[in-house]
C-alpha cells in the first residue's frame, strides 16, 4: 500500500518500534488535554493522564481530537501536547495526531508536525467551513495522504464537519492505500456495518481498520467486525473499555454487554450541564475533566474558551456518576 | 477597554494613519488571494490587484476572508498575505483581516497577527465545528475584543459556521464596546434591517457599522441604512460597486438599480461550474480568480486544494460575462 | 400559457370575476384562521377579519397558507376556511389557496376542494417529509399544474420545507406555464432578485408573478420589482401594507421605507414568546391573534395545538407593540 | 387514561383479539402499498403481500409507515390500506397504523380513522413542517395520546422530520402512560441503548416497547434490549428478518449475525437508483417494490409521483440482489 510508507523510504518521520499495527485494533482513547488556570497546557497533568491510560492497557493513543478539544487549542498547545506524549509513550504504544483544519494546505501543516513529533499516524476529517463536494472531499484525502507521509485516518464526524463520509468513498480510497483506517464517529451504526462488510468482501483494502468513535455500542461495534474504539469516555474509566474490548475479542458477549451497559451509567456525566447555559461540548468535555480531576489524575478540571465551565452543583453530578460506578 | 482603543492606548498595534472610520462604509473588497502554480502566494499578482481595487476607489480593503480562501491557506501563506498587502496599501486605506478559525485561543492567535501586520480591525465568526451554543457565542466575542487590541468585527456567515448570528446578542455586543460592527453574508436581509434599525434605535451603539457580503442586494441594503458592502465580486468589477455606493449615498436609487442589476448579471458567472463536479465554493472562487485572470490582473487563475479547477470550457463562459458586462 | 385554463374551457372551475389578473400584484395577506376556544374555525371571526382586510384596500387573499396555521388544521377546518371566505369576498377580490401537503397526490387533493370551493389559484410547496431531489420537484409541480386545473404559485419556505427552490428551475417551469407565480418566503433577497432579473430577461414568462413573504423587506423586494407582497403581519395592519405598496409602485421610496420602519418595528412583536417555553410559530402566529384580538376583530386568541399559547404578560407585550404603532 | 385501554374501557376502539401484546415484541414489517399503474391502491398485490408476511411468521403489521408511501397517498388511499390489512390480517396479528401529518389536530383525524378501521395502535412522528419546540412535541404526543383511544408509538425520522425525539422526553412520555412503544428509525443506537437502558431502569415504564426501524442494525438492537424491528426490507424478504428475530431470542449471535449480514448484502438493493436522477426514497421504495414485483407478490412496481422510476437497467440490478440473496 503505497501510501503508508515505512519508515525505510521516508527518513522524514522517524516512528518509534512498535510503529503502526495493519491493521490497528483494540482500545485506543481520544486524550484529553489538561489545562492549566491559565490557559497553558498542564504537561505534568497530561503525562499522569497518560501513565493512567497506558497502565489501563490501552492499544494505541489519540491525541488532538475531539475529545481533546482540538478544535480550541492554539497550534502552540497542540505542538506540546503532541511532543510532551510521544516523548512520554516513548514508543511503548502507538500515538495517532488529530491533524484538525479546515482544507488540505492547512491540514498538511499539521501533518508535517505531527511527522516531526514523531506520530504514528493522522486522524483527518472532510473539508469544514468551505462548502464541500464530494469530488472535494475524495482530492483532499487524497492530497493529504500524498503528501502527508504518515498514514491517514478519516475522521467521520458529521456534527462538526456537516458531511458525512459515504461509504463507497471510504472504501474506495482504502483500496487505493489513501486510507490506513476510519475512525467514525457519526453514530450510524449501519454505515460503520457497511464499510466493515465491504472491506470485508473486498480484497484490495488488506489492514484497513474501522474504529468507532461511539462510546455507547461499542460492544455491537465490535461484534459486527469493527477493530477498535476510540472512546472519550475512556480518558475516564480506561480499564472498563479494555476489559470491554477483551470480552468482545475472547467471545464473551454477554460480559460485554454488560461492561458496555456500566459504561453506559457512566457515560450519563457528559449530560450535567444545563443546556439553558451551554452546549453539548461544554457539558461532555466538561464532565470528562471533572471526573479526572475528581480522580486525582489531572489537577486542574478547566476547559477551553469559550466553553462555559460546569458549575459547583455539576460538578457534584459528575461525582456521583463516578462513584456509582466505583470509580471515585 | 472601549472596542475601539486608539493607537495612544495600545501600543501594540501599531496602525497607519487614517485608520479606522467610525462607522467603516463604503466598499470593502474581500481580496482574493492570487496563487503561483505551484500554491504559494503570488505576490506580484496580489500588489496588482490592491492597485486595481485602491484604483478604482475602493474605501478599505478586507483581506483572509472567505472570498480571499482564508480556510484553505496556511498561515504562513495568510502572514504572506497580510504584510503585503498592508505595506503595499501602506495606510492609503484601512485594512481589515480576517481572522478565520474554530475557537477563541485560535483566532487570537490570528488576531495578534493581524495586529502586528499593522491591520486595522479584525473579522470574526462564531465558533465552528465545535457545538456551539449562543451564550458561547458571546463569551467568544468578549474575549476576542478583551484580548485581541484591535476592532472586531463579527462576520455572519451561516452556510461556513451552521449557526446564525441573533440581532439582539449583535447589538448587546455592541453597546458593550465588544463589536465595531457586523458583516452579514447570511444573505437574510431582514435580519440585517432588524440590526439596522435596532443600531439606530438606540443610543450606545454609536459608530458601529453594518456591511452586507451579499453581493445581489447593496442597493437595498444601503437604501435600509447599511454602512457600506463587502462584495467578492468587487475583485472583478470593483468600479461598479464604487459607483453603486456612490449613486446610494447621493440618493439616486435608480441609477443605484441599474448599476446593482448588471452586477446581478455579471455575479451569474459563480454559476458556471458544473454541480455534478465541484461544490460552489470552487465554481464561485474559481470564477473570479478566472476573471480576475483573463482581465490580467492576476497572473494564474489558481484555486487551493482541494477545490476543483474550472475546465477551458467553463473559463470560457466567464469570458462571456466578462464581455457582456463591458469588462473585457 | 396552458397551464391556466380560462373559465371556458375548465368549467369544473367555476371562478368568480375578476378572476386572477396577470401578473398577480400588490398586498395578498395570508389570512389568519380565528378559532374558538374548543379549536372550532370561528366564522363570525374570520369574516370580520376579512372585511378588516378587504376594507384596507387589499388587492387578494389567501387562505391556509403558513400563517393561517395550515399546516395545524384538520382537512374540515381548511375545508370552512375556504368557502366561507370565498362566499364572504363574493368575487370582489381573487382568493389563492393554500394546498399545503407532503406530495403530489395529497396536494391534489387540497387542489380539488379549492377549485370546488371556487378558489381562483393554490400555493404549493416542494415535497416535504419525504427526501426530495430537484427532479422530483419538478415532477411535482408539473403534475400538480397539469392536473390541478388552478393556476399554480410556487411556495418557497426552506424553514418548512428543508428544500430551497432553485431560481433556474422556477424561471423553467413558469417559462412551462406550470407556475403563475412565486411566494418567496425564503427570507433570501438575493434569489428573490434572480427571479425577478432572469423572468425580466426572457419573453417566455408573461404574467409571472414574484411575491415575496419576508414582512421587514417588502420596500426593497417591490424596489427590486417584485409584484407584490403576502405578509403575515398584514393580517395585523393591512393599512400599512396598502400604503407601504401604493408608495413604491407611485415611485416615492421615502415614504415607502418609512412606512416599512413602522411596520419592522410592530413586526418585533413575534419575538415576544419566551423561547425556552415555545417555538417560533407559536410566538409569532400567537402575537397576530392576540393583536388581531387586542383590536377587536377576533373573538378569542387561540392557535391550534400543540402551539404554546401566549402568557398574560407576553400578551401584554403585544398591546403594547400595537400602541406604539398607533394600532389600540 | 392507561397507554394501553383494553377493549372493555374503550367501547369506540374495536380491537380484533389478540389485540396488541405489551410490550409489542418480534418483526413488524411496514407494509408497502402496491399501486396500480393509474395510481389506485392495488388491493389484491397488497392482500397477496400481507400473505407473504403473514406466513413468513411475522409478529404484527405496521401500515401507512415511510415505507408503506404514506406521505404520497392520498386519504383515501390510506383508508384503503387499512381497512384491507385489518379486514385481510382478521385478527390474526395486531395492525398498527401509521398516524402521519403535520400537528396534532390532522394527526388526530388519522388516528380516529385508524380506530374506526380496528388498527390496534397508531405510529406518530413529531410535528413536522412546524417550527417546533420540545415543549411543543411533548404537547403533540399528550394531546394525541388523550384524544385518539388507541396506544400510541412514537415514530423518531429525524430525516422527514428534522428534529430527534429526546431519549428523556421519550421516557417521561412512556412514564406517564402516553407512549405505548417507540419506532426509532434515527440511525442513531446511542440513542436508542439510552432509551433501552432508561427504561429497563424505570419501574413505571411496564411493557414500554423499543423497535428498532434500521435493517442493517437488528442483531446488535436486539442484544442490547430492543424489542422488536420493522423493517422496510422485510417486505422483500420476511423469512429472513424472521429467523433473525428467533436466532437473537433464542441467545444464538452468531446465527443472528450471519443472517443480518446475508440482509445487510440484500439492503444494497436500495441504492441501485442513480443519484443524480432520483432521491433516497424514489431509489430505496422502488427497489423495495420492483423486488417485490420481480419475486411475483405485487402485479406493479409503480411508486407513487412525484418519485421517479427505476430504469429498467437499475432494475435489472435489483433481480441481481435478489438473485445473490438466493430469493428469486
Amino acid at each position: 500500500m503505497t501510501a503508508h510508507p515505512s519508515p525505510a523510504t521516508t527518513p522524514s518521520t522517524p516512528r518509534s518500534a512498535p510503529g503502526l499495527p495493519t491493521p490497528l485494533t483494540g482500545v485506543v482513547p481520544p486524550v484529553c488535554t489538561p489545562l492549566t488556570p491559565d490557559d497553558e497546557v498542564d504537561v505534568a497533568s497530561l503525562e499522569r493522564l497518560v501513565d493512567h491510560l497506558v497502565g489501563a492497557g490501552v492499544d494505541a493513543l489519540f491525541v488532538l481530537g475531539s475529545s481533546s478539544e482540538a478544535a480550541y487549542l492554539p497550534d502552540r498547545h497542540r505542538e506540546t501536547v503532541l511532543t510532551t506524549v510521544v516523548r512520554h509513550v516513548g514508543g511503548q504504544l502507538p500515538v495517532l495526531a488529530g491533524a484538525i483544519d479546515m482544507a488540505s494546505l492547512r491540514v498538511l501543516d499539521h501533518v508535517r508536525t505531527a511527522a516531526d513529533a514523531g506520530a504514528d499516524g493522522v486522524v483527518v476529517t472532510a473539508p469544514f467551513y468551505t462548502r464541500t463536494h464530494p469530488a472535494e472531499i475524495a482530492r483532499h484525502y487524497r492530497l493529504v495522504a500524498d503528501r502527508g507521509q504518515l498514514p491517514v485516518f478519516a475522521y467521520d464526524l458529521p456534527v462538526s464537519v456537516h458531511s458525512k463520509l459515504d461509504a463507497d468513498l471510504v472504501l474506495e480510497l482504502a483500496a487505493d492505500g489513501v486510507l490506513a483506517g476510519l475512525k467514525d464517529s457519526s453514530g450510524d451504526d449501519g454505515g460503520l456495518r457497511r464499510v466493515v462488510l465491504g472491506a470485508r468482501a473486498r480484497t484490495d483494502t488488506p489492514g484497513f481498520a474501522v474504529l468507532t468513535g461511539s462510546e455507547l455500542t461499542v460492544d455491537s461495534a465490535l461484534a459486527m467486525g469493527a477493530d477498535g474504539v476510540v472512546p472519550g469516555l475512556g480518558n475516564v474509566d480506561p480499564h472498563g473499555y479494555v476489559r470491554l474490548f477483551r470480552y468482545a475479542r475472547d467471545g464473551d458477549p454477554e460480559r460485554a454487554r454488560a461492561e458496555q451497559e456500566r459504561l453506559c451509567a457512566l457515560f450519563g456525566m457528559t449530560g450535567v450541564g444545563d443546556p439553558l447555559r451551554m452546549g453539548a461540548s461544554s457539558s461532555g468535555l466538561g464532565a470528562f475533566k471533572a471526573a479526572l480531576h475528581l480522580r486525582g489524575i489531572i489537577d486542574c478540571p478547566r476547559t477551553a474558551a469559550p466553553q462555559v465551565p460546569l458549575s459547583a452543583e455539576e460538578t457534584e453530578r459528575v461525582g456521583k456518576f463516578l462513584a456509582a460506578a466505583g470509580l471515585l
